[in-house]
């Protein structure tokens, strides 16, 4: 039996065991289940997706995620593996955490950004949060920007950051803006998260 | 009785208990104990420092500490409050950190920055770990940069990071150059370090 998502593009068909094994926490709006392997069914019902701030995020585009918190790929990679690492939990603010939460938020970010450095041959992550308007958020939903390094991928290094804050502001525009999603299609996103799957395991 | 530190500009008197509550992980050198207000005795024997890299720091600039962490006001600030939270256990990267390490290091800066952000009348805060050369990173010691954020701090918000990655270059440069740390002088920085731990107590 196959599981398809009931957006048209399916791209990521998962048995029911590995997709709750992928995120056993998902709260999935089954309407039918069928034996048939040609018949998909419904798993994208309302409860079937993550929130980013007033945004839903497609599970597509999640490529890991724990009890509390999922990473995600970026619509517009700054540089290959560029990722979004959220607590499940909308908050703003970072001391809006439990305890439990900021742990398992920073052990996936951990967890991504090795996995990711290794699979990019990098050799070094930066990792930021924006932790409010002034520090540059533009979603009010606390995460973490993971970015796999390289000596030379920016001239300067601070330049990264003068990018990522760009990028910031992308984030919002897109995440806003349907038609700008057009940048890089849904295709080739859950391409990549599904690599990215892979590695998590 | 008064604890003072042997190092010549001891501004920082502490009772036993008050220090081993403020830090009771450090490894105390002591050689005598005198109940003589007056006279006082060392703990600034060779176990009684942080080590940041192959640096040694002084007690006096560290103004919180848990288990596994601790947190130390900074040569030059880049903005009040800019300072930096490291682990105890000297690792070049944020991955050779143990899941316990990376719990009370992150549970420790966010404490940090919620109090620095009140106590410096900010509304946002920077983290950014800069995780390996190629990112940035100068000391081989894993070290969260946490900087309270301000409207208007800086003209553009990626302005910060710039400063944020001279500073890191400084940073190695100031450690290793004695004559250097006049920039800002040992009785500054304890007194900064000392506001600090009594926000955090």
């Amino acid at each position: 039996m196959v599981l398809r998502f009931q957006a048209s593009r399916a791209l990521l068909p998962l048995t029911p065991s590995s997709f709750l094994k992928f995120c056993p926490s998902i709260q999935l709006g089954f309407t039918s289940i069928s034996s048939s392997p040609t018949k998909s069914f419904t798993i994208m019902a309302a409860s079937d997706h993550y929130t980013f701030g007033r945004y839903k995020i497609d599970p597509k585009e999640v490529f890991y995620c724990t009890t509390l918190s999922y990473a995600m790929v970026n619509l517009r990679p700054l540089l290959p593996g560029n990722v979004l690492v959220c607590p499940k939990r909308e908050v703003q603010r970072f001391a809006d955490l439990t305890a439990d939460e900021t742990c398992d938020l920073w052990l996936a970010a951990q967890r991504v950004g090795q996995k990711l450095e290794l699979y990019h041959k990098a050799s070094s992550l930066t990792f930021a949060i924006q932790d409010g308007p002034q520090a540059g958020q533009t979603v009010p939903h606390v995460h973490i920007h993971v970015l796999p390094r390289k000596g030379g991928d920016f001239e300067k290094n601070d330049e990264i950051y003068d990018a990522l804050d760009e990028k910031e502001k992308e984030l919002k525009q897109h995440l806003d803006l349907d038609k700008e999603r057009k940048d890089r299609n849904m295709e080739e996103m859950a391409e990549e998260a599904d690599q990215y799957r892979k590695l998590l395991l």
